[in-house]
């Protein structure tokens, strides 16, 4: 179980394989994101988008499941996340779109409210198979520190 | 239909009413963000959530349920987001929670690239029964101009 102390700066993974399909992009979009580019051919045809495309809140959630299907083969001592900064959605995500996700450690530190935890920042990407960014963060997640009596490093 | 040309910085709205039901927490984490403080009561109450908590994803995709409502009642000609910044889940969302939103308009632009487009950024809060604030993010918005042909201002 990966814990702060094996948080290493600089470090990058490359995981996933997510096949976006049209029926999850209209129910996702349905219940979360009821947009016309979102649900109707004919009106996402007429924007920017140029077809149908899923909501970016539905790639966040995309991009999500990879990760966690990640920390299932790697388990981390994960505790969620207090947020992300310059989330930008790059190009559409379409059905029939493959996703995948490159991940790089930023910058890890100690906590120093809770010395249980360390925070660790992360720059995530998410790649279509054509190889093109279509969303991409600067995450930051907790995690539990293996020894939390030892001084902070 | 609300253009780029009607929308006023400094304008602030307050809408929306969703209930939190622990059914959709948990449908949502098994399908895009199955950690077990998401899932499990007993997990969660050993972690600092202190018991089982939504996704931070499934906050901001019924964030933008609630945006989405919101725009029905005041319709406007919207071509969803380049992206988000300084996205925060200030404190966890728990099944039983209602939320609400509120927003303002901080500045806006017509697009450089796209006559046709602008942009606008706004503070997006999401609102507990308590008032307490569980999410918070920048988000700048595209819209369509009414009037494309019209020099920018």
């Amino acid at each position: 179980m990966l814990h702060f102390e094996d948080i290493t700066v600089g470090s990058t993974q490359s995981f996933g394989r997510y096949e976006v399909t049209r029926e999850e992009v209209t129910a996702f979009a349905a219940k979360y994101d009821p947009q016309c580019f979102h649900l109707d051919d004919e009106a996402a045809a007429a924007t920017h988008f140029g077809r149908l495309s899923a909501s970016g809140w539905h790639t966040c959630a995309m991009t999500m499941a990879l990760m966690v299907a990640n920390m299932k083969t790697h388990p981390q001592a994960g505790l969620g996340s207090p947020g992300v900064e310059n989330l930008r959605w790059a190009k559409p995500v379409y059905p029939g779109d493959t996703l995948r996700v490159e991940t790089e450690v930023l910058e890890k530190r100690r906590s120093a409210s809770r010395p249980e935890m360390g925070l660790f920042r992360s720059r995530i990407r998410t790649l279509n198979q054509n190889d093109e960014v279509v969303l991409e963060m600067t995450s930051t997640g907790l995690i539990r520190v293996r020894e939390a009596e030892a001084a902070p490093a």
